[in-house]
């Protein structure tokens, strides 16, 4: 089982757990059934692994032999014992060719925490109140590409094909799982324009809701700043309409493009004349405190004064 | 169905549709079944709605008469002359209660898509090559507030109870679906700390892969400057371990805190001293231009002159 939601209160629910198998060990004493000890018939068919956070997780590997039948009544009494003995959740990891038994996970009251290409996730939150459990991704991530050549003061724009009214805007499209917003921002601009570009800096981003083409989740969608070292444009020509070197200046005037590419144009306006350090937002790698990986960290840039300051002195 | 994957390519893959009909056109003088006048047997059980991105969906729904033997028949068939048609992917959306038709749907090729509370969404792609379907959301939301004082010079931290290391940082969480982050920024300080507070700025942005708290996504890690409203504690005894208004020159200087803290400590500093447009993002609402929804940019403030220049004059 994951941990519980960070933030806000998952110690509290591990609190109520440790309280439910007080009062569970007393319950039994009058109670009599779904102990440890004597688990009802069928609780045992379904081997359940505890974890940290008060919750107990099964893995639907090995049950060819149950039929969806059999399961439900083995999952309804394990759910009994384990509902007594104070756990807060269920976690049912189903391989996608087991799927027949999800239908009697849900008549007891499971759904669907997640599912991914072969298998699906399901839960039954047993503790107090409304459920706790950590969401899943409510994000996807896009990154447009903002290919400025300070040399000619030329910016890289395309009109998509697919689109009502054809205005300018930044070359990009959604992130690859696990890709970071610059290698994407890069990726793109090649895809859609045959223009190589390296990553120099985070200018903006935008964040949306209830997004239609994004079934309904948040949008995440980053705007870079790229230095291109090739010039010849070779446009996919399936999706942009148009493909072309504009002079900032015209962009920035242009009423033909969006209010964030309008925007990020007159940034750039600002940065090329007074220093791109007051646009930038500048990357650098750093190792995670726990995990051992590596992340991204992006931030105005600080002055190497303050990276060494051990004070207010 | 959605739209096809944003950025490079989907055009590609409509293309290849339209051909895919015109071959299957030419096929059909030769090979006889499978066109529309003339569907397999079983195909017309299934009412599948096209889309304008070449794909096909289905809504199991109205099935009940089925069992999954005879569905898997008839979503043979059906995919049998939605191929010949030159649809490029069929989309499966079953209703958690349906969930027996999964398997039968898996063993033809489909895979999970998504999954959520009552149902699930199967798709199975029919076009050249691997499939260029959009993905599902990629990332968790994660955001911190630093809540700094400038009367005081003091800013909130806390220590965690739930880690090894008991070390200095920021209250925060995960986002709630839907939600802007400045609004988790200032929700989550106050279900940790008991302080009221209203977003200033965003600061700094992390990204992280393969996470194991996000199932295995990606994490979106924002940090917001917030200006406190309220400034007497009371912390969540059951989340954290202690939480102090702290000197700002205090976080600065401990070894007791994790690098992103230390480093935004610095970056607040530095907006302390030398003014706090150095290392603000701003946040402003714009207006989606094919959507009608708003959404929240972010990006340093831009100067007044530059938000009315028309040109490079």
């Amino acid at each position: 089982m994951q941990p519980l939601r960070s933030g806000s209160c998952w110690r509290a629910v591990l609190a109520r757990a440790r309280r439910a198998v007080l009062l569970a060990g007393s319950r039994w004493a009058s109670d009599g059934p779904g102990n440890a000890q004597d688990p009802p018939a069928g609780a045992g068919e379904l081997p359940g692994e505890l974890d940290r956070f008060g919750g107990v997780s099964v893995r639907l590997n090995a049950l060819d032999h149950l039929d969806p039948a059999a399961f439900k009544r083995a999952l309804q009494a394990a759910v009994q014992k384990w509902r007594s003995e104070g756990r807060v959740a269920v976690w049912l990891h189903i391989p996608i060719l087991q799927s027949r038994f999800i239908a009697p996970a849900a008549s007891l009251g499971f759904c669907f925490h997640h599912a991914e290409s072969d298998a699906s996730t399901l839960t039954l939150w047993l503790g107090e109140g409304p459920s706790r459990l950590p969401g899943y991704a409510t994000h996807q991530v896009g990154v447009a590409g903002a290919v400025f050549d300070e040399n000619t003061r030329k910016i890289l724009v395309v009109q998509d094909r697919n689109k009502l009214k054809n205005m300018w805007k930044f070359p990009g499209g959604l992130s690859e799982p696990g890709e970071d917003i610059g290698d994407t921002a890069v990726r793109e601009v090649f895809e859609e324009t045959g223009i190589k570009s390296e990553f120099r800096s985070l200018l903006s981003i935008r964040q949306q809701h209830t997004n239609p083409g994004a079934f309904g989740k948040s949008d995440m969608y980053f705007i870079c700043r790229l230095q291109p070292y090739s010039f010849t444009i070779n446009f996919c020509q399936q999706e942009c309409l148009r493909c072309e070197w504009m002079d900032l200046s015209d962009l920035v005037k242009t009423e033909n493009t969006t209010p964030i590419t309008s925007r990020v144009a007159r940034l750039l306006l600002y940065g090329y004349r007074e220093g791109f350090d007051k646009i930038d937002l500048t990357m650098e790698e750093l190792p995670a405190v726990y995990t051992g990986l590596f992340y991204k960290l992006y931030h105005k840039e600080l002055p190497d004064n303050y990276k060494t300051v051990t004070g207010m002195c």
